[in-house]
């Protein structure tokens, strides 16, 4: 059970989108055990989606197509697709009145073009998008090939994926099917980490189970793929690795850093804080993303300026002019101070030079100094992040994260 | 002159990564007249890539191959294109010397593993990598072909393109080249955008340039598409179209919003700050995101809780209690309060039920207030987003900046 995703539209290829669907349908299709061999971009053009169907049909069982399928005149999936399957395009007064209702709940005309998006093909199994005026469409061709297109909006897109899931979970013959589980590291390398689990990996070779490392900002992923039959090895071997590493390995699979603290700290019941400069703000939205956080996010003082370090943060005046403010002492006087006034169990203090400019021989762009301080006891750690803006403040993050579930679950 | 980008790794068929390294490239290509035909993304594995090279050597002029260059043993696209090219690896001792440096540097053990990635190709010219140990690879082929091969991680990849680029741009045959430039939008939909250029687009049309809308979340990009020789045309016709709709034009090309928002402030030699509840930061840190922001960022208060809203934003309680957390009375205190505890210019406030859970009839998930404070006058204004709570907290931010700027340019 092969398939195959093609998103079409020039934006991606002229580098303006980001691909993030194929992505999430990548994702979803493996969970239910079918492969996705092949990605492609291309561009919405009626000669390049016909040649690539065509090239696509014969290898695929499922074919995702998304893109294309939006009101204005540039969007032709759906015209390219009813001609390629000889079908033709009908009326549906259902969707027609779902999407002239959509528009009234958000106060917007309905206009001509509109109406155009309920004109559609007989032949095709049509999904209402209950997020949009797009509809998916769904042809099953003989031989057990479907051919599934979506629109390109993620949100709209994802919304109908999840619709047809349940249409697709029969389709996968799960024994043909890859099982993968990951595990999510920070704080440690990629050549580091694989130096540690060399045996490991060997070892794992010899079962035919592949072992991948996947680096990203101050984060690597170990993924171990085998067959679905190979699940309790993988899983079993996983779980003694995140039991050794404990320290680095914060979670699996699609969790996130700031869920996991979010449990722990909801587990503790302990309230969290931050006095942020370098990160301004970037740490406590972290923990605002994940709903729910008002269990134990209570808020934050961004302290960017020396002046507000001192006016909003209570640092001392001294305490910068002696060490600097990016130093052990101020974030150490950030992080108390916002303990109190913030009224929280643990508050997170950063204070670094993120670059591009300001750095000195001494001090150089990419220092960053975290703090936390606790009821008992207040850390402080320096890093060394390197040149680049973005990277030093996303790294500062997942540090300070990872910080604070070390001291959390007492292996600081 | 056509290139195909190839993007090399399960992490993406598996949907454990999102694609950025195409993007990136696609956008850069572009950019000097290298049309991108088509984007795929293969597995790991020999007999994908030989295939996928034999599927496009013949109808490209330049191939970009990123991913499957690090040093452990899941990454064989080095050992792959050495063979598919008839080459050898030899060890390269300058190398070898920069690697050993570059893991002296970080206190990094360098291992046996971290020597192999000095064997490169002979016959390929070699592009050292600055910013990691993966080198680049460049093999020039008989009628004018082009086979590059750049490593997966992100920045380190962006590094090497820069540093190759010299060499792509005299490649570029430019009139062949499209050219194609975007207007970015703020608080519009692409239905409304598309109903008010409707003449503008089918003008555009007789002349062969076509026009595109391209939603994201709170966002629509309008891309006008011709060719080298129309680019006077398309940007005259797009200068015009940012003057009349300068209320949701915030901006050009790979303009962000809170750039140009960084830019008017150091302009009018003002000072901002925040005071967020729903955004939890994430309103802040746009504004740190861009280098130089110390100029006009000063900070900021998180008032997650109602308890902070009153302590530290010195909301009075009566005020909550008698219209409610998320309301315009709320907003506005939060915003004068921290305008002057902050000693800013202008502050912006934000309070809304970002969701999932939370919302009620009155004050259903998605409502969000965003005020701002200024000198002469306290601006409140309410939305509703929807149902998301990530896609609430990122319109907000991008509402709330669109609204700052509206009203520094005198058109709210």
């Amino acid at each position: 059970m092969n398939s195959h995703i093609i998103t079409i539209g020039d934006e991606i290829l002229v580098g303006q989108t980001v691909d993030t669907n194929s992505t999430f349908i990548a994702q979803q299709l493996n969970r239910i055990g079918i492969t996705v061999t092949k990605i492609q971009s291309i561009k919405d053009e009626r000669k390049a989606i016909l040649e690539t169907l065509d090239d696509t049909l014969d290898n695929n069982d499922i074919i995702i197509l998304t893109g294309g399928l939006g009101p204005t005149n540039d969007d032709i999936t759906k015209k390219v697709l009813t001609e390629y399957f000889n079908d033709e395009l009908l009326l549906r007064p259902d969707i027609l009145e779902h999407n002239q209702l959509f528009f009234k709940r958000f106060n917007k005309p309905f206009l001509e073009v509109n109406k155009q998006q309920a004109m559609l093909p007989k032949g095709a199994k049509i999904i209402k998008n209950d997020l949009g005026t797009a509809s998916g469409m769904w042809w099953t061709l003989p031989k057990g090939k479907h051919i599934i297109s979506l629109p390109g909006v993620p949100y709209e897109m994802k919304g109908l994926f999840k619709k047809i899931l349940p249409d697709l979970k029969p389709l996968s013959s799960s024994k043909d099917g890859i099982f993968h589980h990951t595990l999510l590291f920070q704080g440690i390398g990629e050549t580091k980490l694989a130096e540690l689990l060399k045996e490991t990996e060997n070892e794992m070779k010899t079962k035919g189970i592949t072992v991948s490392y996947l680096p990203s900002v101050a984060q690597v992923k170990l993924r171990l793929t085998g067959t679905i039959l190979q699940k309790k090895d993988i899983l079993t071997e996983l779980e003694k690795i995140k039991q050794n590493l404990i320290k680095y390995c914060y979670g699996e699979g699609d969790e996130l850093l700031e869920e996991i603290l979010g449990k722990l700290l909801i587990k503790n019941k302990s309230t969290i804080g931050t006095v942020e400069s370098c990160t301004g703000g970037a740490l406590a939205s972290k923990f605002v993303s994940t709903p729910g956080s008002s269990a134990y996010f209570q808020g934050g003082l961004l302290t960017y300026s020396n002046y507000l370090k001192q006016n909003i943060a209570d640092v001392p005046n001294q305490l910068i002019k002696k060490y600097g403010a990016v130093s052990k002492e101020v974030v150490e006087s950030m992080a108390e101070n916002g303990r109190k006034k913030l009224e929280v169990d643990y508050c997170i203090s950063t204070s670094g030079i993120a670059g591009p400019t300001g750095g000195t021989a001494e001090k150089p762009v990419g220092l960053v100094w975290i703090g936390i301080a606790t009821s008992s006891k207040t850390y402080a750690k320096a890093f060394n992040f390197g040149h680049n803006r973005k990277r030093n403040i996303e790294s500062t993050v997942y540090y300070a994260l990872n910080y604070l579930r070390r001291i959390l679950i007492n292996v600081e």
